[in-house]
């Protein structure tokens, strides 16, 4: 309220002059010059006088009540206009700050509703699967501290990324507890902002969540992250020690800004692998399937790799934004080493690109994609934001002793934002080529479709 | 506000009125008068014109002063005064809404607390149970689209109706996502407003929620809905396609206010049956505990019916309101498609009835069963309402070789609703005939208590 | 408000005051006065006493006006000024309460990251692990009836208390639902409250959950809690009853107030054992890990003891807090009676104790322990809470023929409340002495660390 401090000033003053006293002036004078005159006798001139006397100090108490009287007002309304000190805001999700700023809860929630139908081979069994349907709690607390605690309610229930988190430092953020390794652009973007439905090939080399801790600092020309973690949240080894890790990503984006966009970014990770339940063996495994989830059956698969001591990853990514058009390629390369055999390599890369039809955009934010806003969504005049969408995945899972398998696919899509926070999308994915592995020769393909929302 | 449009007319009006001019008018009158008369002189009369002037044009001001003043102190009461963009209630759960209507989001929940004792043979399980712990989260967007995730944390997990909705066009909603199917009055009607504690035996026969999109529309005296829909949320079928169905429901309610409902409705529901793991067969299985879950063991059964194909099934239903009585009744036939052999029946039904002691009555909304609004709460002079309920049902699982058993039984209980959202309930379960299947001739008895909160 | 009722009054008076009528008396005295002397004629007396006239009419008519508007602006002001009927806060949860005191609803929740080394023998397995991840809803609906819903999310998903309670007697709960029995100072702490990292080797015989009933009386200088109950909320058992037990604690505080306490406690529970799956075999078992739970092994365990009818746990406890120090002690003895065998008696105790380095003080309420404040916070000049901690543990699990093996432990630690609602805690966990059972000799030694955040 800019207003509050000059208005009391401005109604003191406006109340002074208001009172009747500026026309006693010319009363007083008219009295005194009918005196001097001698209109009006001495008796009556002091009579006069002791009645305009008596109104002078009648209209002084009466001054100073008003004021007081208006003093009260504007308390009253000073209190009545104070902002609230709690905001509460929905859009979808439930958002309440306070607005000093010092404490910030918001509840959000994902729910992504997958069907498929498939043919070629092997024919993949056609359905349907809630894919992810996630509470999340975020907050901030006394300021500098912040909070998350993520689950996702489908396929008997998963702990998502849940920390606590310092943020006192200037776009540094340390953090402890459950979280994505920083690792592959499209996994540091939000499985609902996803290009396609699903995540590339590379699913095969990502996206795993450890326990640890994590470092990060987002600018907007660069962001860099790195962490040391144990193992997930569901591994316990009783005797042998579990699994640890270190990872690391360095993003640039020398353009950023209206709608442009130059990225880059490289990562590397290393995973010390532990023993399994018998204590004798340590295993690793990669396999990954056809960028639709619903079949749930790997086309590719290694196998357990035994006596595989640890494996490091090495990525390397870029994108683009330009208007409607956006495009992002990532390459990814895993050495595997082994305690009595040769090491091994896996990698893979994507390029994907889409195009709005509407006058729409990809939103890039500090080294990930994020939510796309539809500019004239449905119910109010529009038809939401359209994207075209297309990708060539490859991956590679033999090598040496190891066959794995190759697989090659197109995946093209369209995407429907009808308003912001919700998406319907279909993808077809036409695996072109399989080359050895569990599924050598085989060409299946999936038609794919999501409803989602998401905030 | 309806005032505050007239109220700054009303306020400048008298404000110019009250403004001292008007006492001027007389005392110019006198001056003039007194000049006229020669009373006082020219010089004089000049002093006081000039006076008087100068005072009117600090009227003038002033008046002008005070009314910014008071269109300052109007503007501030106005924005004091508006409706707030966000209103937040709780009456158990939470429900933040924006005043504009376009945003809303509830937290919802409901918890079940059952204990059992038994007799009669076989002498079940005594025991207790958390019948259901559960977590919704629903909510509204842009106005036309709504949104539900709902998760039962009981018995290890299980996600419950979660899906986007449509509902631009009047009275029709369009969602996809995991429902139930229309089937069933008692399944329609929520688990927390069954009149007795559990459903009836028809419990074999419906309730399972499958993904999928469905469409409805909801009038005062009719209903329907319609959808298409594949497998359960957790079902995943690597290489047979998952099982998928079609189900719709009509209800018409002829008379439907004032606390008097008649209301008739039919159901059919067809199931396609897929693989099992195996991917050699097709199998169903009915089976149906005694209106009592705490025990969790089935006394009919027919245990996996091989080479199913698939099962149809039809239901008809009708329910009466009448003051502080209401009724309801189900039949439902299932027909059960074999491949190589013949076809099966199975059907059930029942009969319940409950009659408020208190001056209360059972809710009816568009086609279901809502919930029960004591009209003396306790703590407010009331003891609640209290409703004693009796059910008979039926239930035939043998046809040909398939013997999964015949059971009858009446239940007979009260519910006590002290205030809205609680309720606490009593069953008295008396088998009174097995007929074949695994527990022939048995006549088990269950008394069940039931504490719940929901809202 | 309570400025509100003498306003209005006030400012009619200043209203009325304020009205130029005084001014007018004067004038009129000088007019009577003037046509009394003379100096005006009857005519024109005449015309200036109806223009004086007309005036004081208007005047009367503006006086009436402005009193209108000033009431209109008033009781806007009274809507604008008056308290909300809810009132939502954070400070990392959600409180969202009706100002009438009939409705409450509160978001909580709790996350425990741990990570431990080990060295000793046996070499425990290294790691990492969410050890809690809840979320609890708490509530009150019509002033008298409070419910609760909590869910760890942690290690695959588990109810934790979840119940419906009246309140409407003062000081007196009474509830059903799924909670812990009333037994164990160090149980009846919350676990974020704890005061080293994990309770004491006496979780061998206490913290389970049951569905039950149970009174609770809680004041000042004294609390008693009694309860029945039947088993734990996954428990089902198809023909034999389950479990049932009965508990109760009693509590004084002679002193309690002002940063001291003296705290003392007893309690007794029994619990009737259900037969397992088979049918034929009614078991206990009790084992214990050393105060850490990331390697999830046992270090003192008696294996399944057969035939055993129930058993009988008999619990003392002390508790003092002098300023900055506080210490409790416990001991508990656990007689299990067997159906075809001597009975049988196992027992431990723990001494601890803390320090705040800092001029913090551990928090007491009606029988259990609290939150600690940090006085000066980090972020706000200070350094937060800093509290050192050390116990002492005995277990002894061997008695006749069940040789489970007896522990002893020290355990020291350092607690760091940065700000209210946030912890980080280390313990080391120094294993001085294992004796017979499955680990008899060995010494492991275990290095604790944990970070949290719990509202």
């Amino acid at each position: 309220m800019r207003q509050s401090k000059f208005i009391p000033i401005l109604l003191a003053t406006s109340l002074l002059a208001l009172t009747p006293v500026t026309q006693a002036s010319e009363l007083e004078l008219l009295i005194n010059m009918l005196h001097e005159n001698g209109m009006v006798s001495d008796e009556q001139y002091g009579r006069l006088i002791a009645e305009l006397n008596q109104n002078k100090q009648a209209t002084e108490t009466e001054k100073q009540q008003e004021l007081e009287a208006r003093q009260v007002m504007e308390a009253r309304l000073d209190e009545a206009t104070k902002p609230p000190e709690v905001e509460v805001t929905t859009r979808g999700g439930i958002r309440v700050r306070t607005t000093d700023g010092e404490f910030e809860t918001r509840l959000r929630g994902r729910l992504m509703v997958d069907a498929a139908a498939h043919n070629g081979n092997p024919d993949l069994g056609d359905g349907t699967e809630i894919r992810r349907a996630r509470l999340a709690w975020t907050g901030r607390i006394f300021h500098d501290w912040s909070f998350q605690l993520d689950y996702d309610f489908a396929d008997g229930g998963k702990l998502r990324d849940s920390f606590v988190s310092y943020e006192g430092f200037e776009d540094i953020r340390l953090r402890t507890g459950l979280m994505e390794i920083p690792f592959q652009l499209q996994y540091r973007t939000s499985s609902s902002n996803s290009q396609l439905i699903e995540r590339s090939l590379l699913g095969a080399f990502g996206g795993d969540r450890y326990i640890g801790v994590m470092g990060d600092i987002k600018k907007q020309h660069w962001s860099f992250a790195a962490g040391a973690f144990g193992d997930t949240a569901t591994r316990k080894n009783p005797i042998n020690d579990e699994g640890w890790g270190l990872g690391s990503r360095l993003t640039v984006a020398p353009i950023n800004s209206d709608g442009r966009l130059l990225h880059f970014g490289t990562a590397v990770m290393y995973r010390n692998v532990d023993k399994d339940a018998s204590g004798q063996q340590r295993v690793v495994r990669f396999s990954e399937q056809p960028e639709a989830r619903v079949a749930g059956r790997p086309i590719v698969d290694t196998g357990d790799i035994s006596n595989s001591r640890s494996f490091t990853r090495y990525g390397a990514e870029t994108a683009v934004i330009r208007g409607p058009f956006s495009a992002q390629a990532e390459y990814v390369y895993t050495a595997v080493s082994r305690s009595s055999a040769s090491n091994l390599g896996f990698d893979g890369w994507h390029l994907q690109a889409g195009y709005f039809l509407t006058n729409d955009a990809r939103v890039y934010e500090r080294g990930e994609f994020g939510a796309v806003t539809p500019k004239h969504q449905v119910g109010q005049g529009g038809i939401g934001a359209w994207e075209l969408t297309l990708r060539y995945s490859s991956l590679d899972l033999s090598d040496r002793d190891i066959i794995g398998g190759e697989m090659d696919l197109f995946n093209v899509g369209v995407n429907w934002f009808p308003v912001p926070m919700l998406r319907f999308s279909a993808n077809y994915i036409d695996v072109i080529k399989v080359k050895d592995g569990p599924n050598d020769g085989q060409k299946p393909r999936v038609f794919l479709v999501r409803s989602q929302w998401a905030f």
